[in-house]
């Protein structure tokens, strides 16, 4: 098996050589600056690693899909920030976040520029490396998954004063905050690598399951990792009353005492650690930390059941290990 | 000479239904009625409109352009939410604007989804209307005038601390920020109607010339035409010590003395209606009034001669007559 993060340590390189490239033109210098930031501060970069290891692995070259990985992870880009700004979360990747540095207004433009970019450079890849119909069909791709990271955002938004949210509801929208990115990485891949169109479904379909793995896992880490490790409190999700498939799961199996604790605990704004203790008890009570890890495997085993399609190569055990990956990161 | 308000009218309502047909699928609803509302609040439809008359005048039908020029009409749209929030401007269309009624976040995230939206009506657009390669161009004129949109908004806001602002720079901006845009409008309904290559870029030089009549007839109406016409009182971009071409062009020409008292208003925030017309004074001691004038008329005048690549039609004498609105208009 791979190291996982050596791996995406290979492909960032190039993925941010050729960001730079892209973004080195824009001016005035204050938003240049402000657009690249967050790729000068680094980042995993592993929905373009994705793209590129999937149009490798359905027979295609890294270079076909350079260009398109390079504007997945500007679309990514233009998600945190603008995100950053509506969650009011001051640091990203370890700096303080864009907003923080600029301001708002030159954060909103920023975002905006790198959206803009990111359409800009899938029209514009090479000829060489694609044919018209790829580009139509990676833009259509892309554009998709724009409008639904916007949809996954406001109801994630809608969420913060509802108690009431149902599984289906959570994973509509996980689905469309992260899912659908990570969904439209692999199947931009597999387009620009020039797979046929059952294995470009299938491996949508791949990036839709490990998409939901990775934000399961999210919910699943912010109880059972380590503050250190996490880089921020345990249970912080609890804190912020958030429908995390936890706290969903337990509200919809609980007794009504319980329900009720833990439905006090979720509206207070202000808990303290003996609270967060409470909700982390009930949620054991009523097995819900358990599904939600049971939830994130059988995610994973689904997404690698549909790599079957592939030919047996390395660039498919990548995505193998990726998968697995998404559940053994501890932050 | 046609009346261009009621031939802008006759279009403005297929191109609404359009709108209203794509934007009515985004959920949840909170984020669809944002994203709907400044249409729904009426608008000249100035940039469609140009969209769907050049289509016809270069010998296509405007159905061939209606897909696209919505687009064109949600980019304008996304703007306009974007910039509001920037600059704290609360009234929209003689209504409250997207973040006064939503809050600030569902408007950062309405503009996102009016962007992506504008992106997947071209991808989509039928191919019974028009060929991969005329969508892909109308994609790439689009992409190129949104990263200049967002660059002539930071440019402008570059300008807030600065009173050296040449021409040249000034030119730079509202081309980025007004021009880009009705050009990209103009260009495209080229595209989409068929045109060659030269004719292409002559529309494009048309709609670029008209933008920058636009935003100089601004300046001047500032000025020049009366609060009750202009809904603002006379003289606010003096009062917000605004880089207009006015202020520009008597900053460049005034002599020592003119010069600073001039400074010395545009860079208080607190003037007076007697500062007020001292700068105007000033502006028309150095003749900086007329000369916007002029430089607008010249630009229609240009824009017009322009137009001598296309064949006679009424939609040509439409065009003709839309550059002469662009001056005639008095808000």
């Amino acid at each position: 098996m791979n190291d996982v993060k050596e791996i995406l340590g290979n492909y960032s390189s190039e993925i941010i050589e050729s960001i730079n490239e892209e973004l080195k033109v824009i001016t005035p210098s204050s938003l240049q600056e402000a657009s690249i930031y967050l790729t000068k501060a680094g980042g995993k970069m592993l929905r373009p690693a994705l793209t590129l290891i999937t149009a490798e692995a359905v027979g295609g070259s890294k270079e076909n899909a350079l260009k398109a990985g390079s504007a997945i992870e500007l679309i990514h880009t233009f998600s945190l920030i603008h995100d950053d700004i509506m969650d009011k979360d001051d640091m990203r990747r370890g700096m303080p976040s864009v907003h923080k540095v600029w301001g708002e207004d030159v954060a909103i433009l920023a975002g905006d520029t790198l959206f803009s970019k990111a359409f800009e450079i899938i029209i514009n890849s090479s000829q060489e490396f694609s044919t018209p119909v790829q580009i139509n069909q990676a833009l259509s791709t892309v554009a998709d998954a724009c409008v639904k990271i916007c949809e996954g955002q406001a109801l994630d938004m809608s969420f913060e004063d509802r108690f009431d949210v149902s599984e289906d509801e959570y994973f509509e929208m996980i689905f469309k905050k992260t899912g659908a990115l990570i969904s439209a990485a692999t199947k931009v891949g597999a387009i620009m690598g020039g797979a046929d169109q059952e294995v470009i479904d299938a491996m949508y379909e791949y990036g839709r399951l490990i998409g939901l793995a990775f934000q399961i896992q999210d919910d699943y880490l912010d109880l059972v990792s380590d503050e250190k490790t996490l880089g921020k409190p345990i249970g912080s999700d609890v804190a912020k009353g958030k429908m995390t498939i936890i706290a969903v799961n337990a509200l919809s199996s609980a007794g009504d005492d319980d329900r009720e604790r833990l439905l006090n605990i979720l509206k207070d704004t202000n808990n303290s650690q003996e609270d967060i203790d409470v909700a982390i008890d009930i949620f054991n009570k009523y097995g819900a930390i358990d599904y939600a890890r049971t939830t994130a495997l059988e995610s994973v085993d689904k997404s690698k059941k549909v790599l079957d399609i592939l030919p047996e190569s390395s660039s498919k055990q990548v995505l193998i290990d990726i998968a697995d990956f998404v559940l053994e990161r501890h932050s």
